[in-house]
Parts: structure tokens; C-alpha cells; sequence
């Protein structure tokens, strides 16, 4: 049988190499458009914010491991550009500008997500830069290595915006951050997402939220970012206004699409056609809470479905429950985390949410070193249930996300999991870990 | 009504509180028989490693505010000595030898567990500490306050006696600890043990284990812990071989007792006797896991307990799931947890468990300062039941055992655990966490 992989990142090459384990007989071949597979994409704002580290220390696993051990046939440079599902072949070209085609008994799209990059005129001037795979981290270090940076401007304050910030103050640049709307992280609380903002500010970031860029403007060599009432002036600009699933290939050959244009898969990771899979960001899933399709475009659901697209292809097909949207990150000092669906989000999916901020001290009564954690819960007032979870803190927030998320994944309410034994030692947390007073101060709300 | 509690501690001030917050009609009186309410008991080692501060910052709450904002007749230096169930009274003594009665509608027994001392000649002697109650706590201070301590020998190797060598430690001292048994924790898989054990040996903590004090002798001012083959010279010792319920008022009176001596309740605190209640670590509970009765003596299921005994007093009884067994302490620079049943327990329980150690980054790959966590997962090969975790590491082991304590209360199978939608970001973990990679190792197994 011969297994065609469009992608050779984590949803890709997991599939390849899972299928050659499973399945020496099966053939197996990888089209990555660009010369890197197997890369920690997700460590590319620290290893940026360290400029005596090289950005190839984010290889996992070398394009010589997977063609030598594992006998996947990789083929780097290769960019898919049609599938033929009649032939069933994929079209593409080299980087050379030659033509290949490749047949296949399965295919698998695992094509990623790329920036979106808004409509902006002068956006495409060399000096803007955006973050999803490793060429691009290459080139903002070289840029940074090259020529003397001294104030960026980052569009979008999403995750990667703000690990950016991060990562830049850290080398020591002034750092501007812009974005359309109004509120910062608007899928969360606005008293968390005020702590976010405080600690921007607290480490001299600037914040211009409620401002639409309306051209980039290049003066000598740096440049101009105008807004209707400000110019923001930088030597470097990083576009990070979300992702979008790359689905064209999909979208053209008639396969079915799932929300934001990704692709709709079942739990298998089949698509409309029986011959071709789908994982990785590119990828739609099933949302735990809502039971809906979503589209996450994160790397443990990337990794999973990628593994799952191998054990199907391999003829051992499993059923991923879904996803609950489980997410964290940091920005300086913070963690903030999340999972469930938000207020907003539970509204539009037909609950009736109800949701409590609470604040608790992340270590024990007089234990030194505490710090506060914020926790916002939210429930359906119709039915009980657990909706979701968001908290921001400087400690103990990145792991305890966690127990919400299994307890969404049980279809737990909020009064079992108000029940949850919970672990306690002073310098982890209060006896009433802040998820649970969170659980009994909502409660009383329902 | 008159709602009577014996013990002042985390369980029966819980109840006080409650009682008299959800209903002002019901009269409280609490019978305790130390000077102490309300104090967090263990916080005690992280105090005592700071002599700088006072044992008093422990206190969470006066006794005036019981008494002047709650209005609980709180009666200190109280020790209950009888019940009689007939006549609904509490019998006692009063600090001053004076004898009291206390009639009751509704009884608490609440007094708690007590450090086991081994019945070993000369463990009688002044410089020979135990540690629960306050006072235990101040006496330690006041002793390394009043006097050069240089060496302490520890009896025992739970978590108390683990806190307290770091504590010791902390303050200058040589620590010995010493135990009968062979084993460093012999609930826990003997890598993992071991691991803390090399944790105990960097910091040059000696452990004689497999050595049985036979005696205590006084020489001078310091003492000797003489074992068959070796004599282990202290100015202090401290005796932390585990706890026992404090169960002998309900034991004379007649109510059925549980595991360990614990007093028997059901899932609404309720005893063998309609009017009494237990709560606290006096008490037993329902293991989520076995389903059958165990004894857990840990704080959040001693408040819990207490505020489930107040909803039955005040006429809304709630019912308790049970415990997990959710524990974890740090000791030195580990961190060390745990959640469901042991091997051991498991298969005395009826289960055929099976289980599987790995080893995991505690940061993504190239992430700096990663360290290594172990993780010990057990699940049932007969149902494919998750049955309970360990784990060890420097980060990120005391929030994520959690995510298992709350998969044990939804009685998940490991298949369903293994697909968690759990955080990832690179400062605080890899993509697939560590208890999911033990899941899919386990798995293998099963």
C-alpha cells in the first residue's frame, strides 16, 4: 500500500512514522514544501528570546532519522499543489520549479495552519515578519543578529503575541503591541484579562488595543505603523493575528470543509473521501463540551490526530473523544491557562452559562512566596454542568487547568466536581485548592 | 437545638461555622482541650524551618471570632472524657482538673488523630518531640530556640518526618532519620522511592532504614537512639511514625468503628448512633477507587467532613463521594505526590493491577531548565480501570496528579485518560505530558 503525506510537521510525520512501525510493509512518502521536519515550533518565542542559542536546538528529529531508521520516504522541498482524487495522485512542484505527481492508496493532509496575514498595504516590506514555522523563526533571528533592532511593533495580542513580547523584551527591544479591537483576549474574563494587561504594563509594553493599522509605512530603514490617531514607529514588525488552516488544497479537490475553512474530519480522521485523512491544524474536531465541530489548532491535538490518521491507515482505527480547547501560556511573569469553552462561546453553543471570578492565594495560610491566582469558572445553570475554565497567576496555574479539563471530558457538573480530591501541601496551594472554592462560590450561583 | 462538637481543630471549627452561618437557631458549643483553634497544622514544618518567625502566624482565625462574630460557645482547655448516649451529655475535665457535663441534641466527635508513639523505653524523655498539635509545634521551636541543637534523629520516614528532615535541615541540624522497615515509602513504586532516597542523600540526610530503635538512652544533655547494630547520638528527637485516630470516646461509647480504629460514618457523617457525627481525621470515608471503607486523615477531607456534618445538622445533608487518597509533600527539592489506591492496595482490593514507570522531561525539548519527572501509573487489567498515579520530580507534580484524582472520581478507564486534552506549552511541559505518556506506555501492557 503506498501512504502519501502532504506535510512533514508534528501531525505529518507522526503519522509516518507511526504507520512504518506499525506497518513495515506499507509505503510510506512525505511532501514538505519546506527543507525542516520535527521541530518544537511551539519553543521558536524562547529560543528567539535567547540570541546565544541557534534556532536548529528546536529540531527534534533529523529528515536522516525518518529515511534511515524508519525508511520514510522524504521528500523536502516538495510543494502539493493539486490532489486528483479520480487518478488518485497529488500534483505538485520542486523548489527547482520542476514538476512531480505521486500516487496514492491513502493520503493524508496535513497541511498546518500558516499566519493569517491581514490586508494591510506595505505588509509585505522585508522587515515584517510572522512566527509559524521554522524558516520564519530563522528569519527574525538573522534579522535580529543582523542589524541593530531597537523597538518592534507586534500586531495581534493573541498567545504568540504576547510569548513574543516576551521574547523581545528579553533581548532587550522597546516592544509595541496594536490590534483592532478594544479588549485584550477577548474570549476571557475581563477581570483576568486585566491582570494580563497590568502585567504588560508593569514590564513597560506598550498597548495599543482598539487600533486598526491602516498602511505600513517604510522610512530609511525602519518603519511606520499608522493608525487613524497614532503612528507607531519600529525597525521590525511581527504580524500575529491568528492562524488559518491550510485547506486549499482540500477545498479545491471537493472535499468537505469544517469551521474557519478547516477540515472536517470524523473521529477516525477520515474526510469526505475514504481515501484521505486529514490531522494536525489543518483539521477540524469535535468539542468535548459543546459536542460541535471546532477547529484548535494546537500541537498535542496535531500529534494526536496525526497518530490517529496512522492507526487508521494502518487498519487499527481508533475514535478520538475531541477536544476541550485546553490551552496555556506565558507572558513574563504570568501563566495563563484555559479550557472549556468560554462565556461567550457557551452562550452560542444553546447553555446557559453562569460563570464567578475568584481569588485565592496560591500557597498556604502564612506560607511565604505567595502569590494570587485568579480563577474564572463557568457552568450551565439549566442542566449543572461544568462549562469551562480560565485562571491567571504566577504560579500553580499551567497544571491545574488540567483537572477541569479531565472533569469536561467526563461530562462532570459542577457540584461533582466541587467533590474533586484535590491534593494539598502548604507550599502548593490552600487546603481548598482555588478550583474548589471556584466550585462552591459558583455553585451558590446556579 | 444544641449542637454540640468535640475537637476545635480543622473538622470541628468547620462545622461551628457553618452551623451557625446557615442556621442561628442552633446553639454551638465546642469542647477543646488544648489552648489552640483554627491554625494550620501543616504549615508547621515550613514555620519551624524559619526561626525567625513566629509559630503563632499559623493561627487562621482568633478564638474571639468564633466566639464574638459567630457566636460559638468555644470552650478551650475542655477535654471530653465520656459519652453518654443515654442521657445525650458530654462528661469532661476542665485544664483546672474541674469536672463538666454537656448535654447535646446533635453531637461532633471531631478530635482528630494523634502522633502513634512506639512503645520503645525511654520515649518519655523531655527532649523527644512529636509534631500535629500547635503546641507540639511550639515546644520544637522553643527547644531549638532555648538551647544549641546540633543533630536530630528522626523516627519515621512518612511525609511529616520527610518535611521535618528539610525543616531541620534548614536550621543547621544533622538529621538521621530511622524507621523499621527496609523500605523508603513502601507505599510507593521502588523507583520513584528511590529517587527520593538519592534526593535524601544529596542533602546529606542519613537514612538508617531496616533499623529497629530498641532504646532511648539520656546521656548528658542529648540522648541515644541504640539500635542492634548501631547507636545514633541526637540532642533532639523527633518521633514521626504516623498518626492513629483519636476513636477512643467513640470506641467506649459504643459506635462501630472503621480501617485503622477510625470512627465508621456514612456519606453524611453520620455514625452507628442517629444524633452523634464524625469528621475529621477521628473519621473514616468511602474510597473512590475500592468502594470500600478506608482512613485518610488529610486536611481537605477533614474541613470537607466538617462542613458535610454541619449540612446534616442543619437539616440539607449532602453526600460525600469519598477520597481519592490525593496526597502530595515536598521534601528538599522534590516534589511528591500520589492519588488513588498502590499496587499493594489494589490487589488487596480485588483488582489485577498492572503498572509502568517512565521518565519525562519537565519542560518541552530544548526548553531550558527541564528536569525530570517519573510518573507511576496503575490500572486494572480485567477493566481496563485507572486505579491511581505517583509521581517525583522538581516542577510540575503537585497540581498535575490532579488531572488523575479527577479521573479516579469519574471512574475512567485508562483508554479514556489517555486521551485527555491536557496544557501544553513548552516552559511546562512536553507536547504530550507525562501522564499521558505514561497512559500510552501503560496501555501497551494492559
Amino acid at each position: 500500500m503506498r501512504f502519501l503525506i502532504i506535510g512533514g510537521d508534528a501531525a505529518g510525520m507522526s503519522a509516518a512514522s507511526r504507520v512504518r512501525r506499525k506497518r513495515p510493509d506499507i509505503d510510506v512518502t512525505v511532501l514538505e514544501m519546506t527543507r525542516d521536519v520535527s521541530y518544537s515550533a511551539c519553543g521558536m518565542p524562547y529560543n528567539i528570546a535567547d540570541g546565544q542559542r541557534s534556532i536548529e536546538e528546536l529540531v527534534v528529529r533529523q529528515a536522516s532519522v525518518f529515511r534511515d531508521k524508519l525508511g520514510v520516504d522524504l521528500r523536502l522541498g516538495h510543494r502539493a499543489e493539486a490532489i486528483d482524487r479520480e487518478a488518485k495522485l497529488v500534483r505538485g512542484s520542486e523548489a527547482s520549479g520542476q514538476g512531480f505527481d505521486c500516487g496514492y492508496d491513502k493520503l493524508l493532509i496535513a497541511t498546518g495552519a500558516s499566519p493569517h496575514i491581514p490586508n494591510i498595504p506595505g505588509l509585505d516590506a522585508p522587515g515584517v515578519m510572522a512566527l509559524k514555522n521554522l524558516e520564519q523563526g530563522r528569519a527574525i533571528k538573522e534579522y535580529l543578529a543582523s542589524r541593530p533592532v531597537k523597538r518592534a511593533v507586534i500586531l495581534g495580542m493573541g498567545y504568540i503575541a504576547l510569548e513574543m513580547a516576551e521574547a523581545l523584551r528579553a533581548r532587550g527591544l522597546e516592544v509595541a503591541m496594536v490590534k483592532p479591537r478594544p479588549e485584550l483576549l477577548p474570549w476571557m474574563d475581563r477581570q483576568l484579562a486585566s491582570t494580563v494587561y497590568d502585567e504588560l504594563q508593569a514590564k513597560r509594553v506598550e498597548v495599543h488595543a482598539g487600533c486598526e493599522v491602516q498602511e505600513i509605512r517604510q522610512a530609511g530603514g525602519s518603519y511606520e505603523a499608522v493608525c487613524s490617531d497614532r503612528v507607531l514607529s519600529a525597525d521590525m514588525l511581527l504580524v500575529a493575528t491568528g492562524v488559518r488552516p491550510n485547506s486549499r488544497l482540500a477545498e479545491e479537490a471537493g472535499l468537505e470543509l469544517g469551521p474557519a475553512g478547516s477540515i472536517a474530519v470524523d473521529r477516525s480522521m477520515r474526510t469526505s473521501d475514504p481515501d484521505i485523512l486529514s490531522a494536525g491544524d489543518c483539521a477540524d474536531a469535535f468539542h468535548l463540551v459543546s459536542g460541535q465541530r471546532t477547529w484548535v489548532p494546537l500541537a498535542l491535538r496535531a500529534n494526536r490526530s496525526g497518530r490517529a490518521a496512522a492507526d487508521a491507515v494502518a487498519g487499527q482505527p481508533v475514535e478520538l473523544p475531541g477536544v476541550a480547547g485546553t490551552a496555556v501560556f506565558k507572558t513574563f511573569e504570568l501563566q495563563v491557562a484555559r479550557t472549556g469553552l468560554s462565556l461567550d462561546e457557551a452562550a452560542q453553543c444553546g447553555f446557559d452559562p453562569r460563570g464567578r471570578v475568584i481569588s485565592a492565594p496560591s500557597r498556604a495560610h502564612a506560607h511565604p512566596g505567595s502569590s494570587t491566582i485568579q480563577v474564572f469558572l463557568l457552568a450551565d445553570a439549566a442542566s449543572g454542568r461544568l462549562l469551562g475554565a480560565q485562571m491567571v497567576g504566577r504560579e500553580g496555574v499551567a497544571h491545574r487547568i488540567n483537572a477541569v479539563a479531565v472533569a469536561l471530558q467526563a461530562g462532570m457538573s459542577l457540584a461533582e466536581f466541587a467533590q474533586a480530591d484535590l491534593a494539598y501541601a502548604p507550599p502548593f496551594g490552600p487546603v481548598w485548592d482555588p478550583l474548589l472554592t471556584a466550585a462552591n462560590q459558583l455553585l451558590k450561583a446556579l
